[in-house]
Order: structure tokens, then sequence, then C-alpha cells
């Protein structure tokens, strides 16, 4: 036997006990002759103690004990003297005399310091990861996510949701991100694909009358790494229902993300709306308003837009930007904790936030610092009272504000201010931690136009048009399509991406040859889709929350690798395992394939 | 609002409710002018009438439904008429006469009869999977094995079993199966492989502290396909524990399969030895009593070794056996239910079970049927009384048994009767389908000589030897190591298999020095866990549940393809899908390899 106890289990209700522990040395004091042990395990910390007077065995024993050893100890439980309990420990009241002590593992001394205090670069703590889990933060991650998987998954087991594992071997297809291939040995010089997502799955779950799914679906896109996006795989909340309308589907999707938060971290709280929703807005309305699909609005800094107001503009930058058909806007700023009489940024802060808006392809970016004396700004001698009332009625600027303006066109003007927007709000601490804002954007242009006139998806082909298949009759403009597509955002993530799919193989086929594509290749590209279609289709509609991004924002943690027990680097790589890695010819070519060289693609 | 019940709701209480269903059109019968749908979901039936006495309009519409269209119906349920309930429905006491009715989606008429009764032929019905989900029996294993899902994860969480999601890119590993690749973009010339078990990522775990792990994991090998291994993906119900001791381990194995047992599969139960645990024997013994390492211990037929008693007979078989250094063996077969007086096998009975024997590589099968009259055997005019006595003393035959001999060498004797006491099994029904003998079979060899004298590992590499690291060392020989692994059968199929895993470096390395591989070769091999083996690891061992093989078990499903909801086929392909498939050459590009043409392979 081991342990009669792990290491984060006594407490002064079992003094007087012997007790076996085992664990790895954590830290070591000694103090008059007599040795102290911390011994950990992922439960907690134990203190041991060596003192000659009781065992000069295991005193000597414990002498030759380096940190990461892993030891097993027999010894009795006793208080701790008077005044030197931790309560930061739940085993603080008490530590462990040790009689007997055994080394079971030695180790090498660690390539960093296992310790919560410590900063090791994720370079070396993920090559040497299984010493990094010894970590109580990075052990907490990995505690974290079991439990939100465990929540999620009873919570839409309790609605009646199926989970059904779809499969990781499948097609390559034709639309959307890079696909992950695998070579198959038994079929020459055929593929099989990794799912980017197991769309086609769960709407084939709804056609065979599975009327409602989920499943936390591992997911597989061949893309460029980024920080919030882990490389290989991740992993989505994935589900779809039948006979539903969009209400039914985000009903769903809304009890779920508050129930998860009041779950996992009671200490946050939603911001919801006037009746106690999300908010919502429609797509165009996010990127006009907060330059943003995927809107943070935990604050305000809203746009208003003067486009009207400054058609006229003696500053030529405005008027211009209006006479070629693009807009004005304009958002406040509100310093937190501004003393009164001081300027909410300095001229160097000003220079910087200017720097931003140029590098999202800005000239410059206009401003107006109000203050007791009446606002300031280097283009105020341009303006006009109207300009100026115009301002004042929209947003309404108090002494110590600041109003930033964009003109230009207006994609334009909306990237630039969105990304001004969202730096302020991380340099000045606009939105607060621990406040999860939910909004809805709905309503998702169906299609772009392409420069040659030609048009294109925007977003998913399969949603359902609003208006339905009338949408795509009538020689209605392409760019007048809305799809039945929402998106989630919360503090600025997207967290959720859903739509009412289009259950009408005509009407799918009509989508697609608006943007040049005829059935044929509808059937060619999507053949199973093609065929279950015509086999009775129910209504269905769903979502997929981004697991990980979720749990980002949940355990307020930047970086996307961090959420994984076994990351993989921002290179794609496993450092630890060495993956990718180079293989035997004998392998490559039981599979049929060769490795084409560089210089002779 | 597509619907306010399900078709698997409405009861007796709901009478005179004015309701939407919606679903899909399972039958249809004319009665006087009147029709009679079932409509069907995955929750139930529901009986709808069309009476052109309430609504012409409907009856109209209803009259063109066809068998698996999607419809919408608005109507009033009422109580069916006297005695024309049907109890086996939960909806059997009502109908829904309609009022308004509306076609959501036609269907064609499907390429089989959606029904529990006809069984269509497995290819049509996978390449067809969304319509034979809608079949009961194929929807109720998708439910059964979501439910094994949630519950065997919940048992560990409740057990403080950590889930880690371990990755599924990873690096192609030298041992074991053949791996499934994937070539990397991002690093020309390498590839990923997927894991065939998270093997040494749940040690890695222990060495990081986890302490108990589990997880529900996806496992990847490149098998040729067979009746009992599923293509391409299965899963295991895969755990991992520290300071543990097989015991430990062991009953961790049997308390789950208890419960899970109890909570999926109440009709059936656990056959326990005198001790209420599970029968437990050494491979050793496995081999030698039943002749397979995976018993079905659900009937006798042990065999009897007359190794000794046959030495000198006068059956030259048996005694050129037994001189050649092979066994002699026998065992008891009783058929089930005989008539007294009557033969427990016919002639043609005889001929079938020794053509099974031969096929295994007998000459031929050896029997004695004892009647009222005493034994009758071709054989028995060679047997002594002491050989007969020495049958009678180990087997107690009884008259209307029979007894099968084996004489050959020990494989060859032990693979021939263990083949003839299972066909007897099916042949006869010796085994209760619903009892459930769970066997460890502990102790298996650490290794096996090759023809050239040389040893390989016979199964885990990675499993401490009996009697620890002293075992591979003083000269011992190798094939007398055996390790502390151990596999847990199931009324004759394999449902777990598990190690004590041999946690230190040194001895690890001097268990391959035995098959000839040196220290440079297991840090080139298995590097990340030669690395982390030297950072303090803990004693530590797991098991992994094959969780397919255990669904077929408890579902009665003798083709593990059922147990999936979208299975591939026997040629490892997913024919709905068109799985594996051609791809794009410049896909081929993008990854840096080329088909290999197999005429210039």
């Amino acid at each position: 036997m081991h342990r009669t106890h792990t290491c984060g289990e006594l407490t002064a209700s079992d003094i007087g006990k012997k007790v076996v522990l085992s664990g790895w040395v954590a830290n070591r004091r000694d103090h008059g002759g007599v040795i102290f042990i911390d011994l950990r395990d992922r439960y907690g910390l134990t203190q041991t103690v060596y003192d000659p007077a009781d065992s000069e065995t295991a005193w000597k024993i414990a002498d030759s004990f380096r940190s990461e050893y892993v030891v097993k100890l027999h010894g009795t439980v006793r208080s701790r003297p008077e005044g030197q309990s931790n309560s930061n420990l739940a085993t603080g009241d008490v530590e462990v005399i040790i009689t007997e002590a055994e080394v079971l593992s030695e180790s090498k001394t660690p390539p960093f310091v296992i310790d919560d205090h410590s900063e090791a670069n994720e370079e070396v703590r993920y090559k040497h990861r299984y010493l990094d889990l010894r970590r109580k933060k990075t052990l907490h991650n990995v505690q974290f996510r079991a439990k939100m998987n465990q929540f999620a998954r009873n919570w839409f087991t309790t609605e009646d949701f199926l989970e059904v594992q779809t499969p990781i071997f499948t097609v390559s297809s034709p639309e959307g991100a890079r696909d992950y291939l695998i070579p198959s040995r038994l079929h020459q010089g055929m593929f099989y694909a990794l799912p980017q997502a197991p769309q086609q799955y769960k709407q084939l779950l709804m056609v065979g009358g599975v009327d409602k799914y989920f499943q936390i679906a591992p997911c597989f896109r061949d893309e460029d790494p980024r920080a919030d996006r882990h490389s290989c795989e991740f992993y989505q909340i994935d589900c779809e229902m039948s006979f539903v309308e969009e209400k039914d589907v985000q009903d769903v999707a809304e009890r779920f993300a508050q129930d998860l938060v009041a779950h996992m971290a009671p200490h946050k709280w939603v911001k919801l709306d006037g009746n106690d929703r999300f908010f919502r807005m429609t797509h165009t309305e996010a990127m006009d308003n907060y330059g943003s699909d995927k809107p943070d609005l935990r604050f305000g800094m809203k746009f208003a837009d003067l486009t009207e107001d400054f058609r006229d503009s003696g500053f030529s930058v405005f008027a211009n930007a209006v006479a070629e058909g693009g807009v004005v806007k304009a958002m406040k700023f509100t310093r937190p904790n501004l003393a009164p009489g001081a300027a909410p940024m300095s001229r160097s802060e000003i220079d910087d936030i200017t720097a931003v808006a140029q590098a999202e392809g800005a000239k410059g970016l206009a401003y107006i610092i109000y203050e007791e004396a009446g606002p300031r700004s280097p283009i105020l001698k341009f303006f006009t009272g109207n300009e100026l009332a115009a301002l004042e009625a929209k947003l309404s600027p108090k002494v110590g504000d600041m109003v930033f303006f964009g003109g230009a066109d207006r994609k334009l003007v909306n990237k630039v201010l969105g990304k001004v927007r969202l730096t302020l709000r991380d340099k000045y601490q606009l939105a607060n931690k621990d406040e999860l804002c939910f909004t809805w954007v709905t309503d998702f242009p169906m299609y772009e136009q392409k420069d040659d006139g030609s048009y294109d998806f925007e977003h998913n082909p399969f949603s359902m048009p609003h208006g339905g298949v009338a949408a795509f009759e009538g020689g209605k403009n392409p760019l007048d399509v809305y799809g039945m597509q929402y998106d989630l955002a919360c503090n600025g993530y997207e967290v959720l991406s859903g739509s009412i799919r289009n259950h009408d193989l005509k009407a799918l086929v009509k989508g697609f040859e608006i943007v040049g594509k005829g059935e044929a290749e509808v059937k060619a590209k999507f053949g199973a889709m093609y065929e279950d279609f015509q086999y009775g289709v129910p209504p269905h509609g769903g979502f997929a929350f981004g697991f990980d991004r979720l749990m980002m924002i949940l355990c307020e943690e930047p970086n996307i690798r961090e959420v994984y027990a076994f990351p993989k680097s921002g290179k794609a790589e496993d450092t630890m395992m060495s993956a990718p890695s180079h293989v035997d010819e004998a392998q490559l070519r039981e599979l049929h394939i060769k490795v084409r060289e560089s210089h002779k693609s």
C-alpha cells in the first residue's frame, strides 16, 4: 500500500493517527537539525517533519531528498506547534512526524521551478508539460475543463438532447477552411479527411429523426496559427434541433450559457437587456454601431452617425468622405476615475491611439477634448456651431470626455473606430472583467459581391434566408438577402455560431445558382446532403459554442493554448512528443504516398 | 411554431386539447372514407385521423401524403373508440382528429421500408443511414451509447478521476499496430499520427501528478477490418491511477463493470466467484484450462489434463503426443435438455464438430459417448481400465455425456479444444445470454522466444514484471518473467486490458535489453517517456475498457458496426459520405505529398 491518505486530506481530526503518505518533495527547510518537507500531490500539500530524535534513519533518508523526488513516508499526525498553523492550507493545522521514509523515484533538477509564482517561459513549460502540470494553475485549468465538459454534457442530456459521436474519419469537404487529410492504406490514392465540424452529420441526424442532438465535438482545421485559435484540433459544444425556429434555438443557448456561468464561474455575472434576455442586434447594426461582428457591450462608446451633420462641413476630410459616399462617425470616451480638471489623455497617449487608427488604415484620428473652458481640438476651427450642437445632441459629452471621429468609407470607419474602441477598453479598463455581456448578432448577409460583379456566399450557404425560399426568387438583389444566421458574442469574442438551416433542396439549389453553381455541382460536392434531402427533411437549426473560447473567457486566460492539457505550440507542434515527425519510408509506401521534394514540386 | 407536443406525448389526460404535431408519415390506413395516419418522431407514434366530415381540406391534403413525408398537423385530441386502444403505445389511448394539414417536406420512396421487422441489408442501410436511424432498433443503439457514455463519465468523475482530453494529433509510435498518418502542411515532409491509444499521455499525466485520470478516448489503428473491430476509429474507457497496486486498479474496474451492468442492462446479472468477486486465473491457467486468453466461464467444459494417464496408452496418437513432449486433454460435454436414452450428438453433428477441430489444425477429434450400456467410442478398444478410471475420476461423466479429447503439442491442443468448446456453446446454447461472467486473466508472459532463440516482447513492454526490477536481473530465464498485466474477459470477449506500469527507467531499459534493444533505442523511440521518467515518477497503473465491445455485449449486438451512429463499412468506408475519396491535386501539393502510382511504387 502506497498511502492511507492523500496530501490534501489530513486535518486536526486525524491527530494521533498513523498514516502512510506518498507524493512529491515540494520544498524543504532545515530548522535546528530538524528537516521540514512539504509533500505535494494533486490534492494538496502536507508538512512532514524529520527529527533525528524520533527516527535517525528517516532523518538521514530525508536528508537525501531533492526537489521532485517521489517518496513514501510512514508517520504519525500531530498538531502543528502553537502559532504555526497555516490557514491557507486545508492541512495547515497538522504535520506528520516521519518514522519511515523511502525514495520511490528520484528526479533530476527540473528545468524550471515548480511554483505558482515563477513564470517559466511557454516553450520550456510545453516541452516538459508533465512538470508544468504539477503547478497549481495548470492543474486548475485541467480540472476546470473536466468540470465544464461534464456540466455541458449533463446539461444537454437533461434537456433531452441525444449525444451522438459523429465520425472522426470522414470525407474532404470543398468549402470552408483547409482539411487535414489521412491517406488510406486499403484504398490506394484515396484520403479520409478529419471533420472541420460535424455540420453535415448533425443535419443528417435531423433527417434521421434524432430531433435534438449534441456533442462536445473535436474539430480539425488546417489553418495558420493564431493567438485565439488552437492548432490542429479544437472542441465545439455542437447542437442541432428539429421543428424549431430561431427563438427556440436561441432560448436553449441562452439558458445554457447562463447556467454554465452560474455553475463554473459564480463570481461572474451576466449583463442582460431590459427583458432579462441577452442583448441582440443585427449584423448590420453591430458593424455600424460598434465596428465589430462580435461587439463587447460591457461598456458604451457606441458610434454616432454624423454623416448628414457633416455633409457640408468646413473640415474637408469629413465633407469629402460624405461626398464620396462614405460616412462620418464619432464615439465618446470617458476616462474612468479622471481627476477633476485633468486631461483625459496625454499628448503621447493621443499619439499612441492615433497610431492604432493608422495601423488600421486611417489617415489620422480626429478628436475633441471637452474641457471646463469648452471643447478643444486641432480641428475645432473647421466646425460650425450646428456641427458642435449635433455632437452635443448625439453624444452628450461632459467635461473630461473625449470624442473620436472617423470620416471615410463605411467599412474603413467601422474598422478603425472598432479597433480604437477596443484598444481604449484594454488600456483604461473600461470593461469589468467579471461581467459577461452575451450579445446576439443576427441576420448575416448571405452574399457578398466580388470585384467582377458576381456574387459569392459571405457566410454559411446552408442557412435559411429570411423570407424563406422566396428570398431567392423574383430577382431580389442578392445583397439584400439575409440569412437566419446568428452569432453570439461575449466580451468581444465570438463564442457561438448557428443558423436555421435551409431544409428545402430546391431552395438550396437556387441559393447556389446565385453564386453561379448549379444542381450538378451541389450534387457532386455535397452528395450525402443532396441525397438525404430527398427523403423527408424536418425544419431544423442549431449552433456550436466554441468550447475553448468560452473556457478562456470564464478562466480569464488570454492564451487559448493554456486551456488544453497538452497544447500544441504556436507552430502547431507538440514539442513534448516531437510531433509532427519524419516517418519511415515503409509507412509511406504502405499508404501509397511519397513526400514531394520542395525544389521540384 | 411547429409543434405543441411530440409524437410520444399525448395521453388520455390531453383529451380535448388543441394540438400541433409535426413528424414523419409512418403508415396509412383507409377506413370507410376516413384516413388514419401514424405520425412518427424520435419519441413515439401518434395516430392522426382525417375525416372529410370534420375537414375536407385536411382530408384532401392527407390523401396526398406518402410514406416519410414530413408534415405539420393541427387538430384536437380525442379518445380512441371503445376497444381500439393500443396498449403497446404510450399514446395508444388517444388519436388526433386533424383540421389543418401541411406538407413540410416530401420524400421519395425510401430504398427500404422503415420498419423494425423488415431486415434491409447492411449495405443499403449504411448508405442511407439517415433513414436507418428512423428505425427503432438503430435509434435504440444510438440512445444506449449516449446513456452509457454519460454513465461512464459520471461514474469516474464521482470517483474523483479527472477527465483529460489527450491530443488527437500526436506522433507516430514505432510499436503496436499501424498508425494513421496526417501530413503536415506547415512542416514539410513531416507527419502527425493519430493515437492508437492515449498510453503515453496517460502515463505522462501520472508523472504530472494528475493521480487519477479517465477519458472516453477515441483510438485509431490502421488494421484490417474484422467482425469485432471497427475500422478507423473506436473508443476506450481509458483510466490510469497513481500510487496503486494491482488490486487497487482491479477493484475500480470491478465496481465500474458491476455498476454499469446494473444501470445499463438491469435484466442481466453478473456471475461472481465464492468471494463475490470476479473470477480470476493466470494467463497460463486460462490457456491450459479453456484454450483461450479470454475464457467464457458461463459454462463448464474445463479441460482435464490426462497427459500422465495416457503416457503409455495403447492409443498411439496419445502416447506419441506425450512422448514428443505434448499433452493429452479432455473435456466433458453435457447436452442440455437431452431426452433420456437419446444420443447427445448425431453422426453428422459429430462430423461437423470434427471438421471444426480439423480446421484448427487437429488431425481428428477423439470422443467417448457415455451410454446406459457403458462408454462407446471408436477408440475405446485402445483404452485400458486405468485410463477409463482416470477419465471417470477427473471428469465424472454421466450417462448422456460426451468427452472430447485432444492429444498433440500443448498449444495446438489448447487451440483446438478451445474452439470446439466455443462452437458447442453456440450450437447448443450452453451459456445464458443474460449472464455476464467477468474473468480476470493475469500474469501475462513478458517475453516469447523467437525461432532463432532470441526474445521479443509478447505483450506490453511497459508493464512492471512480477518481482519488480529484480525479475530482469540475475540471469533469470526471460520466459519465466511474467508482467503485472491483466485482461478482463467477459463471455469470451476481451473487454479490458491493463497493467501496473514499470515506472523505473533503469528497469525499463533492462527490459528492453533482453530483446536486444539498448538505452539509445528506448530514448530514440520513446523520447517523451524517456525524458519524463527522469523527473519523479509515481508507481502507477491502469486499464482501458473497450467501449464498443462492452456495448456489444450489453446490447447483444453481434456486429460491432451497429454500435456506431455512423459506422464504417467492412471495407473501412463511409458509404454515405463516400469516404475515403480522391482529393484535389492542389490539396496534396499544399501537404507536400503525392500519390505513389501502384505500378511504379
